[in-house]
């Protein structure tokens, strides 16, 4: 599974602070343990406090790939934000995100063909976000659709089914498992799939438990990327495992250290 | 999912030792630890150093149902073991387990409809445990006729794919979940699936997590039941968790320990 570590957030006060003060050590601290934890690519957001999202973002990549150079996802609903960190980004480009609005798409896919950048598309759209499994294999072929359209090599597409909280929309859950295997089959070659993992827990009182629990049947179900803490390490831990029963890396005793210093 | 304790097994050194002394008080503790952490029955095996399995099956369902009314799963390769631990039970039987040669079959099966048992279905032959899912499938479904050959409700019928050890079988793993899914469509009404968990792990270094990590996939896959044992605290955590996280029992804060009280 291609892990993309989600802690460089402005919504988490270390790192709000960080962007405020132009703190780079703390930034690239947090760079340099997601990627010892086993991250394959760090998101980047600015946060919703950021004045100068665009600004701060052309900062955040250059204070990040300065440590590493690993992949950069560009976290933000503004495409100004996302093309401003493109500009200055030398590391491999995830754009997070697209939604299934042909506005989103027509700004964005063009982007993300021109600096040969994975896209990760929100099945949502101006109406919402979908309440079953047809809604959002709806919006999914339509975000397929805008990239062939323009020429975007699917396979470079991760959809995103929008996980909900289980303690909010438990009913829900199952659909966003089934719905996750369903996206192959929309297209030849298939979109990949990812999922923002937190937010399943979000108001529970066991959210590691959680998380990995629902990590671990969502890799069952065939799920390529997930965005993700990759400092929990029992979370960790079952993302490796399952990917072991999957037969997508070898056994041996000690495969969780060999998957991390792979 | 239908959760079976497996810990009373003279393989066990404590069990086999009770066995052998006529210890009634170390059976009986286990048999309530185990409803205690949550197993919804409790699995009856003499182990291979029993001499007169027999006999000690038949001692050892009457020291436990002194002490609880949970379903007993009379486990042996020799029908005549279970029908000795048959002719006392007064608690819910399983019958654990027929294999999908005929004459096991046509042993077990009449046995199971005389007693109202269910009866678990090893995918298993005389020619050997099955290498892929295709042999799975064959000899759940030569199991599913054999028992609608003698009118045994096939709701009652729990098939188990022979889980192999990761370490050893690799390459497997993917069809025995795949197959856990598959088992639902040879007959309506369906089959139900279970595993033995533990062999899973057979021989690796992370016996825990593996076993949880492939139980909670195989949930996702619609597993119905397993054999396991229920005093592993992370076990049941993930397995009540992947319950909840497709609808089966109701979010509430304390959801773990309303399960564990049910």
């Amino acid at each position: 599974m291609f892990i993309i570590g989600e802690l460089i957030n402005g919504m988490y006060k270390n790192i709000g602070g960080a962007i405020k003060e132009k703190n780079k050590s703390v930034i690239q601290k947090c760079a340099l343990d997601q990627a010892k934890c086993g991250a394959d690519a760090l998101d980047i957001n600015c946060g919703p406090a950021s004045r100068r999202p665009v600004d701060d973002i052309k900062w955040l990549v250059e204070a990040v790939q300065e440590v590493t150079d690993k992949p950069l996802a560009l976290d933000s609903s503004k495409p100004e934000v996302i093309e401003s960190g493109l500009s200055v980004l030398k590391n491999k480009a995830i754009i997070n995100s697209t939604t299934a609005d042909p506005e989103k798409l027509q700004a964005l896919v063009p982007l993300a063909k021109k600096y040969n950048a994975k896209l990760i598309g929100l099945t949502i759209s101006a109406k919402g976000i979908p309440q079953n499994k047809d809604q959002r294999l709806e919006l999914a072929a339509a975000i397929v659709a805008g990239c062939m359209e323009l020429d975007f090599p699917i396979d470079n597409l991760y959809l995103d089914p929008i996980v909900m909280p289980v303690n909010v929309a438990q009913s829900q859950m199952k659909d966003i498992l089934e719905v996750i295997r369903e996206f192959k089959i929309i297209s030849e070659p298939a979109p990949k799939s990812i999922v923002g993992l937190s937010n399943v827990s979000q108001g529970t009182c066991e959210r590691g438990l959680v998380n990995r629990t629902f990590l671990t049947m969502a890799c069952g179900f065939g799920l390529d990327a997930a965005i993700l803490d990759p400092m929990d390490k029992e979370l960790m831990n079952a993302a490796i495992t399952a990917e072991l029963i999957l037969n997508k890396q070898i056994y041996c005793d000690s495969y969780l250290d060999a998957y991390r210093k792979r």
